[in-house]
């Protein structure tokens, strides 16, 4: 009902439109308009009203409903279907029960905040309401379940990209699938499969994005290491405005993905991620080891040179840069 | 209720049990106790009952609830759990959901029937009540996604393992999970797989064996392809005996999996698999490719000399042999 009235006050943004009217065209009587107008002026909609001429919308608040996004999208499919909820426990357990309940490829869900936010291998990612952008992707390629970690690299390159189109600045990837900007995080990936042994079912792809936290919102932890593009910018970011740019990237290179194949998709995350020639410290399934980034293979998995010349395949794991500014994970 | 009730009379095999005991140790009616032995007699249980003496469990139905195969079972881990149901959507469908709510590694699910039971790439498994084996493993590997194809190599050297101990038969796996005997399907195998990036969250090990089928329940188009080990032994074959077995052998390979690695389950595979030097035929995502099959690699890809020379590794598909009896999959 909310979304409907604001529909209604949307189309005409310059006259007043009588509580007559729209109690007429959405067969409701008026006292219970008046309610949900005084509903919509607490979730932070400015709505003039006269008792003469009606209503009249002014301003709606940053917030993520479909009703303020779908306006603004230019995607021919991701996003057609948008569910928004003020809190959740993470988006990408709903995502994941929606795709299993048959949710369609291009599917969105986006929360408020999130009570507990996935950061990758188990850690938490922190999700405060209203200041960041916290989102879920179905997607369903018809891909082998070997190549999902492309999906990874894929989404690493296209939330990058849509930062750098949106700000100007220029993100850095942190293999596999951390954005970061002066090295510090900006946004975090975490995707989950659905798969059986010879196709996948579903991916959901988790992106989180500081946007307007304020260097002092960070805990104490993870202040030297995490930064917001409000930090970055020295602005208040309209997250609505970055949505727009994010589920356009996204939709442009999963389709780059699956009509050129893997090559220029690990070419652009390789383009990115600078990691050539960076000494770093990779812990993976409880083994750690030490040497020098040679590359990224096709399938994304990680070369390493170690200490003593031999080259090494790392297909999972955290990374631990050794020179520059150290960038340690800061999922809480 | 049932459960206890038979817990009792299973303890006291040689001698009746009278209503008031039972009544007395259960905290229920004797009135409540009568009418749970009317409806355990419908279940197919034999329970002798004298007025005077009371009740005695004479012989069980082969029913796969706990209570019947518990006090068989000789694993450690799998199976100590045990959610049974007559009939479901899918065994891995119910597995799923419940390793999603946290449900641990070895916990079962055991359905008399199902409805949507599940084949591989989307096909249906013929699933008829009573006589055959439906069930489904969680399993939590700490291993790389990449692996996960291990996992049902696994799966299926154990399945077929399973079957030589129980019957002295010699089964045969057609790559990648199907278990044959005289070239026929006698059981199959879909794993589903929920992971992230760099993590297997849980495996989905689902299981399907035709035990007590008769040639004339196959439909038409399959009996040339399928059979059971009825069929094959000539005899009605205990389904709680033949799940014993198999669950010992899963608990057996997959410790052996997780402590010794790849190279033994591919080597046990390829003993099972006899595919070198068969000619066939694999639809591999809408390609089709023929050719020699040459070997399965350590990851369980299918390495396949195609006719102008080229060695190719298929990772997922349909195999169809061109030689000796012509095997099709035949999931409905």
């Amino acid at each position: 009902m909310d979304e409907k009235i604001l529909q209604l006050l949307r189309e005409s943004p310059s006259v007043f439109l009588s509580g007559e009217e729209i109690s007429r065209r959405l067969r409701v009587s008026r006292t219970a308009i008046w309610k949900r107008m005084k509903r919509l002026r607490t979730l932070g909609y400015e709505i003039a009203a006269s008792t003469r001429s009606g209503y009249r919308l002014i301003r709606s608040p940053d917030l993520l409903t479909p009703s303020e996004i779908k306006p603004i999208l230019k995607t021919k499919w991701v996003g057609k279907a948008i569910h928004h909820f003020h809190t959740l426990d993470s988006t990408n357990s709903k995502a994941y029960q929606l795709a299993l309940d048959e949710a369609e490829e291009g599917e969105v869900v986006i929360a408020e905040s999130q009570e507990k936010g996935k950061g990758r291998l188990g850690r938490q990612w922190f999700s405060p309401p209203f200041l960041n952008l916290y989102l879920s992707v179905i997607l369903r390629p018809k891909i082998p379940p070997h190549q999902a970690s492309l999906i990874t690299l894929m989404a690493a390159v296209a939330t990058a990209d849509a930062i750098q189109k949106f700000s100007g600045l220029l993100p850095l990837i942190k293999w596999p699938n951390d954005i970061l900007l002066r090295d510090r995080k900006v946004a975090g990936l975490l995707n989950e499969i659905h798969s059986e042994t010879d196709r996948i079912h579903f991916v959901i792809l988790g992106i989180g994005v500081n946007l307007n936290m304020e260097e002092k919102m960070f805990s104490k932890e993870i202040r030297s290491v995490a930064t917001s593009l409000k930090i970055e910018m020295g602005q208040t970011i309209s997250r609505k405005a970055f949505l727009q740019f994010l589920l356009q990237e996204l939709e442009s290179w999963y389709s780059i993905f699956l009509k050129q194949g893997s090559a220029i998709i690990v070419k652009a995350w390789r383009d990115r991620a600078h990691i050539k020639g960076r000494r770093v410290k990779v812990t993976s399934f409880g083994e750690t080891l030490a040497g020098i980034a040679v590359d990224v293979d096709s399938d994304g998995a990680l070369i390493l040179e170690t200490e003593d010349g031999k080259r090494k395949r790392v297909v999972a794991g955290d990374i631990e840069y050794k020179r520059k500014l150290r960038v340690k994970s800061y999922e809480l």
